[in-house]
């Protein structure tokens, strides 16, 4: 796999950090993830349990192994040490300064390991007057000026339901990653990278962003219709809603078209697309109309066949149950000793060679402490000593 | 930089392949963006057009080169055999297929460069029923599920404004790129990796998808509310609203303490998470009506310190102005030649030894035809020559 062979620490926890170290887990890194003993990972109890394990905990944290530390005490400090010296990554999520306060700053991770790629996932940044300040998705979603471009126009700004803005922080933060290996191995040293909730978020304002920074405009929400495309948007189909989105002249003119509306690109109401944003209200009603005549499936396969970009709404049962996520293999079935089998999302990155798979469950809780210990030189006497003080 | 030395064909355009690319380049891969020799990529004339360029094109093509190319005639098919045999990545969003019938299927591909890098981004995977379909990102949205869980829930489902499921693709095919180098530096091969729109977006369902499987039960949408956290969402604050997410019970004993309503936990209505929740609304009201009081940034400075994620909603005017925004250096100004300066959002990984930073302004339409031209061993008689046939 393409990251085998490298060894991560993860001090993570909660979403964004969990998410970045899945990312690399899956793609073959050998992840350790330190959790308190006693209690771990506080997601272990959030979300849906069943069959008595938490499906949102062990979905972010497949692939793993977990060692049970505690990071309060001196002999759990000089564990992680240990391990650090003999890993390739260590990733954190604690607030900016948190790490060093506990005895880890850039000079002795330096020291433990000059070959390192130290990498950050934080709120804000660790520079900046935000730095301490403690982070949330919402928050980020709400900062980033992301949710002031989502709703309706006669709506409040609205929030992605998902925690999207700690998702992409562990994305960019597992990219931050992998590029940092591919230098390291040419040849390159460690080093530390970071990111954050809002600076993620912000990344992602594209067209968006870039038409603000040119005309100083604020952008209207406009819920589900295009800001200069017209028509576009959901319609009604004999037995429900359909998403159409023709997004230039020659997709709108295949869409007229194959709905038996070709004739209203003659109507000056209607002939480009400036007249068509003009008289969109009277314009979806007529698409509407000549929609209404068929159902969803009809025209998925009309309007695909003439290559216009279409799809069902799908709520989250008919979204997994679909043939081509199913094709896909976005939905894994994973045996979990002790609790059945647990169902997840699967990978979106497919390689041909190296192909992403499930290695192991979730790890209980310090379920591989003694392996990680044995590993780092101590001996048996020692592990149940460590063991008994409550230290792993 | 992280991937400097690393040579990638870029044969994307729109958003998502050349997103993918921009990291790329961002991450100091030199990047050599192919286009249609006469037009380029249709972003050129699309966006904000300011001082004679779109600023959208500026922004998601900044560090690349430009190489025209018509890829529909032989000697320029040859061209683009040379520089693959030259490069180590080539991305390509392209619908499934299409490259083999420009005549470089993955046999062509390994005998040109048997360790190449491949990575494709497309609509719905290059397998499956739909693989054939035209995707856009309003219809990755709908069928991703994503859409489902976003707006109200006496709304309709709700896109998110920005092209989220372009960019989310596009992260995870530098992800994999990044990985996939990463393992060939290291010793493995070249090798072919694809992302799609759709699986990304099912990737991020989180703790939302979790649920639904361990359940079957359908997520209601709640608008800024918390699915199973209260209170939580927007107050409105004397000058308007904020964001507060007290995510669990301790911090949510810190933000009524800060507000003044500690005494709401020892009443019965609201002494727990699930009484909160069930008395949603009155409690909201009380809170409505501490935190209206006094202004955001009063209760921003009191409810930070007090350890309460919390942060003003802000538009994109007020985002790119903020502090935080500022020290994150999340907007430059880019010096572009004939077109004064761009701004576009900034670098979300902060690398410490090997800084993401720009190296050149997005290019000119074929900008680096010529030096492209002698890399590939073609003296100027021969460069001149393929000008005037019309091949680069």
């Amino acid at each position: 796999m393409p990251l085998s062979g490298f060894r991560v620490v993860d001090l993570t926890r909660v979403v964004a950090g969990p998410f970045c170290t899945m990312l690399l887990a899956d793609l073959g890194a050998e992840v350790i993830k330190i959790e308190p003993p006693g209690e771990g990972d506080p997601i272990r109890a959030q979300g849906a349990i069943r069959n008595g394990i938490s499906w949102y905990y062990a979905g972010h944290n497949r692939n793993k192994k977990s060692l049970a530390l505690d990071l309060y005490q001196a002999e759990g400090k000089a564990v992680l040490a240990d391990l650090i010296a003999r890993s390739d990554v260590l990733v954190e999520n604690y607030r900016p300064g948190v790490l060093a306060k506990m005895g880890f700053d850039e000079a002795r991770l330096k020291a433990l390991n000059p070959g390192l790629v130290v990498a950050s996932v934080n709120g804000y940044g660790s520079t900046g007057p935000y730095a301490e300040r403690p982070a949330f998705d919402f928050i980020a979603q709400a900062m980033s000026g992301f949710m002031s471009v989502n709703g309706f126009a006669d709506g409040p700004p609205l929030r992605a339901a998902n925690p999207i803005s700690d998702l992409v922080a562990g994305l960019y933060a597992a990219l931050g990653v992998a590029a940092a290996l591919a230098n390291r191995t040419k040849g390159g040293g460690g080093q530390r990278l970071e990111t954050s909730l809002l600076t993620g978020m912000i990344s992602l304002l594209s067209y968006i962003g870039a038409a603000h920074l040119a005309t100083g405009k604020l952008p209207a929400r406009t819920g589900n219709a295009h800001h200069v495309v017209a028509p576009y948007g959901l319609f009604r189909a004999a037995d429900g809603e359909i998403a159409v989105a023709p997004s230039y002249d020659e997709i709108v003119e295949r869409f007229l078209g194959a709905i038996g509306l070709k004739h209203l690109l003659d109507d000056p109401l209607y002939a480009d697309n400036a007249a068509r944003l003009a008289n969109r209200a009277s314009l979806n009603a007529l698409v509407d109309e000549a929609i209404g005549r068929k159902s969803r499936e009809d025209w998925i396969g009309i309007l695909n066949k003439a290559g216009v970009p279409c799809g069902r709404v799908l709520n989250l049962a008919e979204m997994f149950a679909d043939p081509q996520v199913q094709a896909q293999e976005m939905v894994l079935a994973v045996p979990h000793p002790g609790h059945d089998v647990v169902r997840m999302t699967g990978f979106p990155i497919k390689f041909e060679g190296t192909p992403c798979r499930i290695r192991r469950h979730a790890p209980a809780l310090g379920e591989h402490t003694g392996e990680v210990l044995r590993l780092l030189g101590r001996d048996e006497a020692e592990i149940a000593r460590l063991k008994a003080k409550g230290i792993v």
